[in-house]
């Protein structure tokens, strides 16, 4: 019997986490079960089983593949040796979320939208999503912070508040993206700077 | 047999509105049937039936109640003689939804993040999404224009950009209201004061 290496396992995780994609995005997280994310994985049940135990860990997961290369861009950003501006960290947010949301697989940001509404009654994606959004929140916690140090943004109002308003970009966009559907990076952009002092 | 007044149509109306955000806001839009309205209603089906046809419609109605005093609050901003700005329309759309919010029998914005679930996979659903915030984001638009002539904003960025930037941040808010629940409208504001030019 072959060795079950890490690269496999990491394999196989994928295929799952792209299951489970694809079954929320099509049916919503509500009717998505297990037994539909075994199927469209083409996997058994003990190999799904094996790496998940329910719909809210494979949710995370999505969660997580979704985000994991968030850090890097914002330390890509705050590692640069000219000023750093609020304008930059959302420019570089947005076009992020916009290639994340295209890549083959289906759009995640259907499946950010369905998991805002179960956690509002679930308590585990409530946890999951409370959790990536004040990393994320962080992020631009230090971006406000570098600005102020920078002297690109006011010194003297807390950084916390300064981030709240540019997370909630995020998700304002990704909703116009999805509900209306005439946003784009360049349109937004060129909305925030005219409103924004940097 | 005593004539049925418009008020009372209204009041009944009311009735069965409040009763299904009751239903949604406790078992989520996808889980909620015309059953489970019908009993929060404490009315027969037949009485619920001739108001509302389908669940959709409920919807649409909890929406336009919801918002139905924006435009006014809008009318309102543009009618200052003072210069408009976009920190005034955005201070008046955080104050309002968190009033709306903080009304007798449950909190609404509960109800619009399911439905920005379910316009993902309800053409009706989505059509009533997509009209509200168009003509939320409208308002928005009014404003930047007035801003524009009054020299508090950039003439030169199309009013409609600017728009798509405003109305991101009342979702933006909203969800981080209810999903990270540290967000006020004092420090919401604080942290676009930061940012904003005017």
């Amino acid at each position: 019997m072959p060795k079950v290496t890490e690269e496999h396992r990491l394999a196989r995780r994928a295929q799952i986490v792209a299951a489970a994609r694809t079954c929320v995005i099509e049916e919503g997280f509500h009717k998505t079960t297990m037994a539909d994310v075994i199927r469209e994985s083409g996997l058994s049940a003990g190999a799904v089983y094996g790496y998940f135990k329910s719909k809210e860990e494979i949710v995370a997961a999505i969660a997580e593949d979704a985000l994991s290369t968030i850090d890097e861009l914002f330390q890509k950003i705050l590692a640069t040796e000219q000023a750093v501006t609020p304008l930059m960290a959302l420019e570089a947010a947005i076009n992020h979320v916009v290639a994340v949301a295209e890549r083959p697989g289906g759009d995640v940001t259907r499946v950010a939208i369905q998991a805002w509404a179960e956690a509002l009654r679930n308590p585990a994606i409530m946890a999951t999503a409370c959790d990536k959004y004040t990393v994320l929140r962080g992020n631009f916690e230090a971006v406000a912070r570098r600005a102020q140090a920078d002297g690109t943004v006011d010194p003297d109002v807390a950084p916390e508040y300064i981030a709240q308003v540019l997370l909630a970009l995020i998700p304002g966009f990704v909703l116009q993206r999805l509900i209306i559907g005439d946003v784009t990076p360049d349109t937004y952009l060129a909305g925030a700077r005219a409103l924004f002092r940097s």
